[in-house]
């Protein structure tokens, strides 16, 4: 089964596709079910409840009629990896522990979902706006010191992750805090794909896509710490929540490709041939093997100019 | 205007303090008002309303009828920093950028309010579990790009924070990640007190005990990054959210007291000789002049075992 998480004027739903474009609306097959996928996994048997509702009917909606969410769209948690493949290690010339994977937090509203724009910052502020094609894992049942062997029994599903970066804020200090949690900077969608959809997550490709020119590509066996040794790390300190997120690294840079000049190096910063910027006006699609293709716009954000306002500002995911 | 966030038999409110241990419950005078802390920062005057409803009324309760929550349960953000006191930067031997701060986040179920049991981890999981007592600025109007003379303008207040740390997790890696996430390893309160009463924020002093006996005590005058530059810092990529909350950081520690044994130094851990680590019976206090005291018992968290549940465990700020 494949879940979406979306908006149709103002309200959201949640969606069971039948094929890549078309969705059984819950709210309308199943109006006692709850709205937002959170709920929804935290329901016992809330999957397959909407997979029951969902079954034979025709598709009410297609992704064009309606507002595409993040898959979770305000989880507990978003847990992110750092270096958690060798050739981005390799490429990064940065040092990581081999025995413990490197961690860090993204927040609900740095994400979007599929198909709506991603905001590069204003060039005043950054120009490093940068892409990291990731598997997301969607944390199913709760649990504390979860055992690795039963690990993945903690799932409820998969989904493709743009943990789009500001490298410029990324490097300003050893922690990464504000350059991985820029306005609307990254994406996670398509849709959430079931286990038994799935199957192993060590058994996938990931492609990064800018304009339609591959960035990266590698496989998910490459993992330093694959999915199962990072549900039991995390279980070690935190309670994993229903519909908690953890998101788990880039693979690294192709190479230019032939007749690309790549830029030039930059002082003090972090510098990868293959990897090239995201501006107004690209798109950016990561693909992830037997899932999909997240796919988004990148926007320019507004100019760099004092806001203020009492009120939580509109589309971050709140 | 002191205001704090209870429950009551489960239900939340907001009180407002007429002493140190009598408060005047909002739900009760001002039934129609916010009864959690975000929604009142994010109403137009509801701060106003709130001091209006408390005027010349007599107290309803005490601290000690309710169970305190944190200051605000659940922020969009927590911002904190890293090394932003210089005797700390120095005492850590760690390096730190002069230019930029270090920001780092924690997630609301990592926090306890006031008199809330702070958890240690089991003995079987880590054994260096710290305090820091730093001051937290709570987000009033939201903003994006503020100027640093502007800054203060976006405050609601201040309170005190212990950003418990567990620092086998927090040096596992180079990203602090879980380590600064466990389970109600931290804490928030005792209130919000508004700028008018507070003042300058770089006019106090931080002092932190355990179980009476000064571990910390410093003024904060002495942040490198003030809390002006912080929210200049952080709205660049960042829309400051009303009841979003910054840690300032922790000030360094106090020598060991006449006749202390410092323990012995830890292979490839930080080593401060000052610094002691919180056990199960300890009581944890940071106070600051002219705000108050947070006080915090030191309980056991539940054994390293395996647990299990499909619901969101309680008492962690949801």
């Amino acid at each position: 089964m494949r879940l979406i998480s979306y908006r149709e004027s103002g309200k959201p739903g949640i969606g069971v596709m039948v094929d890549d474009e078309r969705f059984v609306a819950l709210p309308t097959v199943a109006p006692d079910l709850p709205r937002e996928m959170r709920a929804l996994i935290e329901m016992v048997g809330g999957f397959a409840r909407a997979a029951e509702a969902a079954q034979g009917r025709m598709a009410d909606l297609r992704l064009a009629d309606v507002a595409l969410d993040p898959v979770v769209t305000v989880p507990n948690a978003i847990w992110c990896l750092a270096l958690n493949y060798k050739l981005h290690i390799n490429e990064t010339g940065l040092t990581t522990s081999s025995q413990y994977p490197q961690i860090f937090l993204r927040m609900p509203c740095s994400q979007v979902g599929h198909l709506q724009p991603i905001l590069c910052p204003d060039p005043a502020v950054a120009t490093l706006f940068e892409y990291e094609g990731e598997l997301a894992v969607i944390i199913g049942k709760g649990g504390r010191h979860i055992p690795v062997e039963r690990a993945l029994d903690h799932v409820a599903g998969y989904s493709c992750y743009n943990e789009g970066s500001v490298r410029e804020y990324q490097s300003h200090n050893r922690q990464f805090g504000l350059g991985k949690n820029f306005e609307q900077s990254g994406s996670f969608g398509p849709w959430l794909m079931t286990p038994d959809e799935f199957g192993d997550p060590a058994a996938h490709r990931i492609i990064t896509r800018v304009n339609g020119i591959e960035r990266q590509n590698a496989t998910t066996d490459l993992m330093v710490f694959g999915v199962p040794q990072l549900i039991n790390y995390l279980s070690q300190g935190y309670y994993l929540r229903p519909g908690d997120v953890i998101v788990s690294g880039s693979p690294g840079s192709l190479p230019p490709h032939p007749g690309e000049t790549p830029p030039p190096g930059r002082p003090g910063k972090v510098y990868v041939p293959g990897m090239v910027q995201m501006k107004p006006g690209d798109v950016c699609e990561v693909e992830i093997s037997g899932l999909g293709t997240l796919r988004n716009p990148v926007a320019a954000d507004a100019p760099a100019r004092y806001q203020t306002s009492l009120y939580t500002p509109p589309g971050t995911g709140r």
